[in-house]
C-alpha cells in the first residue's frame, strides 16, 4: 500500500489490546526505518531504547502523566539524542564513515570535513542539545511511517517528565536525552475514544504557501 | 515497494539535473504527507513554503551558504514552524478540529481540553519554538519518505542562515521559523560525488538499546 493510505490508516491510538504483541520481526523493521533516517552531515546523534518488558513499562506509567496507554501497549520506543556534539563522538562517526566507503581518514565531507566538524562541536550546549533532538524527530517519523505500513498501531506522545525519564533508563549515563516515545500495538477499538472519529488536518491551502 | 526499500534508495543528493522538473501530482503527493504527519495535541504548528520559481531559488543560493543545489533542483521545500503558541492559534485548530468532528467546541481533548491548550500557551517563548520546530521535523521526515516512494531525490538541507531565510521569504510578517529545507528534483548522476558512495549507519546493535 502506498505512504498516504498508510499515513491516513494511522491514528494516535488511545487504548491498547494488552493481550497483542507485535513480533520480532516488525518490530526490528521499525527500528530499521528510522536508523536509516537521515541526519545532519550524517552524524546520527540518535539513539532508541526498545522496552517491552512489562516492569519497566509499568514504572514508566507515573514519569508519564499516567497514561495507562504505556502499561498496555506491546513495545514503547524512547527516541533519545546526544546531549551535544563532542570531538569524539563527531570524529567516531567520520572514521567510521570513511572507513566502511573505503575512502580516506578525514575526508568524510571532502574538504570541508574538519569545517563541519568544528562548527558541530562548537555549538552552545542547548542549541545542540535542541539540534540533536531535531534529528530524533525525523527519525521518529520514519518509524511512526514503517509502523503504519506495517498495520502496527501507534501513539507518539511528548507528554513525560524527560528528566524523570532519563534517570530511570540511565540515558544519563550514556550521554542521552529522551525526546519522545512511541508506543506501539494494535488497537483496542472499543475502548478507544478516539478511533472513529475523524482525521482532522488543515486544509492544503492553508498548509502550504506556494510561489511558482 | 515498501518503505525500507525507499528508504535504502535515497541519498541526500549533491548534484541535480537542473532540466528535469518534479510533476506537479508528485509534488502535491509530497506535500500531502507532509500534512498528514502527527503533531503534539494535534495543532499542526507546521507550514511548508514550496518554491518552483527559479529567480527565487537563485537568491536563495547565498543565504544557503551558496549550495548551488538549490539553484538546480527542481523545487525547494522550506519546512517552517510557528514562532510561539498563543491563544487564538490554539484555540483555532481547537475549534476547527471539533468542528470537522462534529462535537462540541471545547472538546477537542475532551475535560483535558482547556488544561492542554493553556500549557502549550504558558511555554516560555524559546521552548515552544523548539517544541514547534520538533513537530517540523517529523512532517519533514514523512516528505523525505514519500518523495523517495515516488523516485524523487531529495536532499536534507540545515546549513542556511535562517534569519535570513526568513526576511527573504516574508516569513517573520507570518509568525513562521525556518527550521530545515527540502531540495527536490531528479539526480545528475554522472556529477554527484556522493551518488556511488555506500550509505553507511551505525549497526544496529549500537542505535538500539533494548531492554524485554
Amino acid at each position: 500500500m502506498a505512504l498516504l493510505d498508510d499515513l491516513n490508516w494511522r491514528y494516535a491510538t488511545k487504548k491498547y489490546d494488552s493481550n497483542k504483541k507485535i513480533s520480532a520481526e516488525k518490530v526490528t523493521k521499525i527500528l530499521e526505518a528510522a536508523r536509516l533516517a537521515p541526519s545532519s552531515y550524517g552524524l546520527q546523534p540518535v539513539r532508541v531504547v526498545s522496552i517491552s518488558n512489562q516492569e519497566l513499562k509499568e514504572k514508566m506509567v507515573p514519569v508519564a502523566w499516567n497514561q495507562q496507554i504505556i502499561a498496555d501497549c506491546s513495545h514503547v520506543l524512547v527516541f533519545a539524542a546526544w546531549d551535544q556534539y563532542t570531538s569524539e563522538r563527531v570524529n567516531d562517526i567520520f572514521d567510521y564513515t570513511t572507513s566502511e566507503r573505503d575512502i580516506p581518514k578525514g575526508t568524510a565531507f571532502g574538504s570541508r570535513s574538519e569545517q563541519v566538524a568544528n562548527s558541530q562541536i562548537e555549538m552552545e550546549a542547548y542549541d545542540a542539545l535542541q539540534d540533536t533532538k531535531r534529528q530524533a524527530c525525523i527519525a521518529f517519523g520514519m518509524a511512526i511511517a514503517q509502523a503504519a505500513e506495517l498495520k502496527v498501531d501507534t501513539t507518539p506522545m511528548g507528554g513525560f517528565d524527560n528528566e524523570d525519564l532519563d534517570k530511570l533508563l540511565g540515558l544519563d549515563a550514556k550521554g542521552l536525552k529522551s525526546v519522545y516515545l512511541l508506543a506501539m500495538g494494535y488497537r483496542n477499538s472499543e475502548d478507544d475514544w478516539l478511533v472513529n472519529l475523524k482525521k482532522v488536518r488543515k486544509p492544503m491551502e492553508e498548509f502550504v504557501i506556494e510561489i511558482n
